[in-house]
Parts: structure tokens; C-alpha cells; sequence
């Protein structure tokens, strides 16, 4: 499904139940689609890669967003306007490693699991894991490589929801990209 | 996946384009799931259906909203407040059959379908179906059975989005649920 020329950027505010049912709906069907958790842990940061890449020009167009100086300022932007902007929440930006390369997005309140509790036999699912795939889509097209994942999980009994973000390298604008 | 007991009805606001991205992914794999594009619409309404009978409870909840004297007032509810607050677009209510029992729903502004173009072999797919179940399922919680169904649809080259809206019958509340 191709993306139209002509969309507007008018910004309609909604509140986040559907989403969040609408969601389940695909994680439900996802685990009737595929044999095990970690498949579908796999397919949900996948789709999630293919919406961030997406996403990210709507929300610099939105923000009026320029480039980060520092992985600091793109961590602040990640959660006080990217968060807000899609999920209506703000996470903290917390637990930074000591060379200021890893941090940790910690979401007191998750809309992805409003309505969910994992059954017994999917305990190794991640269920939000689209999350990590739009935050990896996204972030590459903004020249940056970084690798995401669920360090906590209140689904799994944890008091937090923790993603986890490291920076691995900033990718070179002028290296021949597939796609052109 | 069941729903949580201890959740709360704060308000989570937040822009559509996250939400539109992730049910375009819902679609492209119910279109990869299914062989034809008529059980993806049927798949679209089971699904659409089961959201909606667990939505009635959040919308009541949130807009407080009692007891509709009649198929008009549903008729302004679903477009004034439920649109309003799940969607974040208000259609115009129009159309009216003169028995009273018929009314259309038009969006100038189909969120759904923001950055969706339908590919050619995906002609009778009806890509927003989800709606249709999702009014379906709600209404049947409020003792009022339903017909809805996308009588225009702007990916199919009309003007406007327009959901038709066909009132059946009163739920009768002393029958015996099948869930109870």
C-alpha cells in the first residue's frame, strides 16, 4: 500500500483505546500466524521497522525537528515529543551507560497493554514489540543505526516498561542507498 | 487476551498517524492470511466486531452518555463524541431513509486510509471493514442490532468515505446472554 501525495498534515487527536484494541487484534493474529513467541516477536519489529521508516517523515514534517547534536538530544526528542505526539505518553529518559551511548526509556504506564494480559502458553512474548521496530525505522532514516529492545515488561510482571536504546554508528549519508 | 481490571480512564491523546501505520500492517497481513479480499472483509468486521463490544464500556465510561431516546440520537452520538473521541474526525450524519431507520455516515477524512493507495489486485477489498464491526459490535452491547456496511469509499476513486447505517431491531435485554 503506497503512501498518497496529496495527504495533508492536519493534525487529528484521538484518544488511544481503538489503537490499542486494534493492536491486540494484529498481535492475536500474528500468533495464530506463526508457530512460536519469537517469531512474532521478530514479525511485530519488523512491521514496526517498516511503519518507523515511514513515520519519521510525518514527524519531522509535524515537529519542525533538525538533527540532533548529541544521541542526549535524540533521546529528549524520543520521548517528550515523539512519545507524546503518537502514544500521548512521556517516558523518562533514564539509567545512561557511562560513555553516553545506551539509555533507557522508562514508560510508567504503557497504552500498547491497556486492555491485555499474556496468556499462559505466550510467555516469551514480546508483546509491544513493534515499539522497538518503529524506533529502529525511524532512526535510520535519520542516519542512525541503533539497536532497541523490552529490558522490562509490566505485561511480564515487572513495575516498569523499560526500552532499552544503544547507539551503534551513524550511517554515511553518501553511501549509495538501496532504494535510488 | 483478556482485559485488565485495574485500568484507568485517564485520557491518553494522541495523533493518528501511529495508529493509521499499524492498521495498515493489520491489512497487509490479513491480505497475506486469506485468499480472497472478500474473507479479509469479513475477517476485518469479526475483528472489528470484537473491539467494538469491548469499546461500548470505555465510551460509556468516558463520555457518559445514558441511554439514546432514538435511532437519530445514536445516529449524532456515533458521529459527534465516538468518532470524535477514537478517531479524532466528526462526520456528517445525512441521508436519511424516511422511516427513519437509515442514515449515512460521511467523512470528508477517512484517518484510516491516510497513507494508503490500493494496489490493482485489491479492488473489492473494503480497507476500513474494521468500522463497520466495530459500530456493529458496540451497538449490539446497547441492545441495538445493526446493519453497517461502506456504501462509498474514497480509495475506491468516490469523493467521500460514506458508512451506511441500518437499524434492525431492539435487543431485547431479558433474553438469556450467551455469556452469562
Amino acid at each position: 500500500m503506497s503512501r498518497q501525495s496529496n495527504r495533508t498534515t492536519d493534525s487529528k487527536k484521538m484518544n488511544s483505546e481503538l489503537f490499542t484494541l486494534t493492536y491486540g487484534a494484529l498481535v492475536t493474529q500474528l500468533c495464530k500466524d506463526y508457530e512460536n513467541d519469537e517469531e512474532v516477536n521478530k514479525q511485530l519489529d519488523k512491521m514496526g521497522y517498516n511503519i518507523g521508516v515511514r513515520l519519521i517523515e510525518d514527524f519531522l514534517a509535524r515537529s519542525s525537528i533538525g538533527r540532533c547534536q548529541d544521541f542526549r538530544e535524540t533521546a529528549d526528542v524520543i520521548a517528550k515529543v515523539a512519545f507524546k505526539m503518537y502514544l500521548g505518553v512521556t517516558p523518562s529518559v533514564t539509567n545512561w551507560s557511562p560513555a553516553g551511548d545506551e539509555f533507557s526509556l522508562i514508560l510508567e504506564n504503557n497504552p500498547l497493554v491497556d486492555f491485555v494480559e499474556l496468556p499462559d502458553n505466550h510467555s516469551t512474548l514480546i508483546y509491544s514489540n513493534l515499539l522497538c521496530g518503529v524506533l529502529r525505522g525511524a532512526l535510520e532514516m535519520v542516519q542512525m543505526a541503533v539497536d532497541v529492545r523490552f529490558a522490562q515488561d509490566t505485561l511480564r510482571g515487572d513495575n516498569v516498561t523499560e526500552i532499552r536504546m544503544k547507539f551503534i554508528k551513524r550511517i554515511e549519508e553518501n553511501l549509495p542507498a538501496g532504494d535510488e
